[in-house]
This record gives structure tokens, C-alpha cells and sequence, in this order.
């Protein structure tokens, strides 16, 4: 349990498995696993009870830079939340391979990347340099579900 | 040939392979197999005869979410005649691991996932819960080819 | 080191690996390989010297078709050069399987795949038609870092 002990020592608490809004259909899996890899699908951020969480809106608009950086770290806590429902142990992830971030983005806004880093540093933290090292894009979306300010999308490798 | 027998059953037919518009060049595949993975490239909702079809436009804007949740259904039985083509068998697909639907959004639309749900709800119905299981994004894009309201593609594994 | 041959009989130039704008924090690899798989970020087209170039802003706007159709082609050298970069020869990329194909695009653009036809043109006649072959999606961001106006991200097999 290395990647949970390293949650302590960073004073970072799993939120609760995510939620869908009520009434919301989700004929998907948060994570899909098979043989050796788990496709992660869209993450929202989240509140500690898995429910969706806010600030809502557009990052260059009503959403900061700053406030962006924490929901991509947000969003990171949710993948790892629904990672460790599905894996049972997060040290299974022996390579995080590739990470689509977008972000709701007002049409002028050009600091993406500044964003979606949130999201890259805490897996790096996390995971260190080499089983953390993953490709990544950072991307403006012109509206996202629920108005959350990112989402986030990843496929890692696991150990079986 | 179980899928094709489903596909009777729900009443659905299959397309002709999609078809680019006249002038339009396609240096790509629809599908790209490789070992026991098929690549499938962003699809649009296609008539019977394979040629794009519409209605065309934002969902949010002049599109419905019911009319996206249609169109979504519409790109999944595309992908399924690519598939067709490719693969000889449908049979063939084992498992479904991601989808990425890209919704053509307006800028304050929210219910995404809603619209994506058309292909969604369509692989689980042929393909059933484990082999149709599949991790997701449902997101806004600015803008679509040819105005079509809704591209997926999606990556799937395949027997040989 | 056939790929790099045919770059010169095409009088293309490799531009040097690309460079993050000053001041510009870049937690992630912009080739992550892992097994037979290159997983690549995001790239933006570069200068000779690895700096971001433009033009800059929308195509359908500001930038023309043609000229994202070239902005596209600089982002495919500018993935050469960091493929190069980490595999040492071009020639161990054995397969091309997915491309997606990112424009930064005005609300009513509809030619995004002539815009990421400069990136696959590139790449079916430096690799062919079989190593070259790839899945693409091409598809409408509302904004993406910088201003750029083509971000493209892939994946590809590659020889141990």
C-alpha cells in the first residue's frame, strides 16, 4: 500500500467512489480493466462523498487558473478513488500511460497546460518519475457535462 | 453471427460502409487492426446508403438531446458496418474498452452524457454487460465535421 | 534509417525536440513508451529550433485551411523529431494506429479533416500505406495553449 501511505504523508483523503447526478443514466464503467491495462473514463471532480463537485463554469471566465489546478487535482483523486474500488490496491498501477485533460474553456484562454498540471503533479508525487511518467494533451472543450470546470480521462498499466 | 442475430431482433439494420462526401479526401482508415486491437476512427451518423446525415447543427442550439441521443445511436450502427467490413464477423469483437463521444455543443450546454447514452445503451444491448462494458467520455466540442452533431470513436479488442 | 531518408528526398527538415514556452512547467513526457506502445502528447507545430510557431488563433477565423492544413504537417515533424528523440531511429515505429486530430476552430467550422489531412499526408508517404495506415479523429477545440491552431496527439507500435 506505498501510493496510499504516500496520501497520508501528502495530508490527501480519497474521496468516496464517484456519483452520477440523480436521475442521471450511466450505462458505462469508470474504469475498465483487461488483461494488463485499465481504461479510465471521464472524471469530474469530486467532494469527499463522491458527488460532483464545483467551482461550475469556464476556466478564463468564472473559473481561475488557479481554482482549475485544484479541480484537476481533484478529478486525480476521483480516478484514484474509482481505481482503488476496481484494482483493490493502487500500487497495481505499474505505468500511467496516457492522460486527455479537458478543460472548459472560454474561446480566448490559452494556459491549459497550467491547468491540467494539477492533475500531472499529483500523479507524479504519487507514483515518482517513472511508474507516474505518462503523455498527456491539454485541451479546451466548449462545454462540459454538469459545467464541471475539467475532466479528466486516463489508461494506465496494471500488474494482474 | 450472435450480434447480427441481435441486431434482427432490435429491429436495426445496418448501414452501407460510410461514405466521405464527394471532394472529400480520406487518407485514413475507418478501422485500423492491429494484433488483437481495432482502432476505430470518429464516426458520424450515417443514412442507409452510408452518406452523413443529419440533422446537422450544436446540440443544446438546433439540435435536441433526443434527437443527439438518436444521432449517437445512428454513429454507433456506422462504427458497427465498419466493423463489419473490417473484421467479416462482429462475433469477433471479444470486448468494447473505450469510447470517446464528441458532442457538437453549445457553449452552456450540460447534458452530454445523455446524448452519448444512444451509443452507449445500443453496444450493451448487442453486446451485453461484460463484452459491451466500456470506459467513456461524453464532452463539448466547438464545432464537428460537416456540422454533424455527434463523432465517437473508439477502441475495442478483437479475436483472431 | 529508411524514414529519415525519405524525409530528405522529400526536402524535409526534422525541426529540434520541442520546446515548452519560457516559464511554462511541463510535468509529462511528450513520448511515453512502454512495451511495443509509443503513447505521444499532444504536439503543437514548432519552428526549426523547437519553439511554438504560429500562425496563431482560429481556422475558420484568423488562420486559413490551407495554413492549418501546413500547421498540421509542422506538428507531424515536430512528433518526428521527438519520436526520434526517444526511439533513436524512425524506423522502429512499425505501426501508426491512432491519431486525434485537434483543431482550434471557429463555431461554425466544417473542414477539419482538410486541416489534419497535412498531418496523415505526412505520415502515409514517409511510412506507406501499411505502416502508415492509422485510425484519426479531427474534431473542433474551442481554444487550446497558446492559441495554436492544431494540437494532435497518437499512438503507435514500435519495434524493441
Amino acid at each position: 500500500m506505498r501510493i496510499e501511505d504516500r496520501l497520508v504523508e501528502l495530508d490527501l483523503t480519497l474521496p468516496q467512489p464517484i456519483k452520477a447526478p440523480t436521475g442521471v443514466h450511466v450505462p458505462f464503467a469508470f474504469v475498465r480493466v483487461r488483461g494488463n491495462r485499465a481504461y479510465i473514463s471521464g472524471h469530474a471532480p469530486t467532494n469527499a462523498d463522491g458527488s460532483v463537485a464545483g467551482p461550475f463554469g469556464k476556466v478564463g471566465a468564472e473559473v481561475s487558473v488557479e481554482e482549475g489546478y485544484q479541480a484537476a487535482q481533484s478529478v486525480g483523486l476521483a480516478i484514484l478513488a474509482s481505481l482503488k474500488q476496481e484494482l483493490g490496491d493502487l500500487d497495481r498501477v505499474v505505468a500511467w500511460l496516457k492522460v486527455h485533460g479537458m478543460v472548459n474553456a472560454a474561446p480566448n484562454f490559452t494556459r491549459h497546460p497550467e491547468v491540467i498540471n494539477g492533475f500531472s503533479d499529483l500523479i507524479l508525487k504519487l507514483y515518482g518519475p517513472e511508474a507516474g511518467q505518462h503523455a498527456r494533451s491539454a485541451v479546451g472543450m466548449v462545454s462540459l457535462p454538469f459545467s464541471i470546470p475539467v475532466e479528466i480521462e486516463a489508461e494506465v498499466e496494471i500488474s494482474n
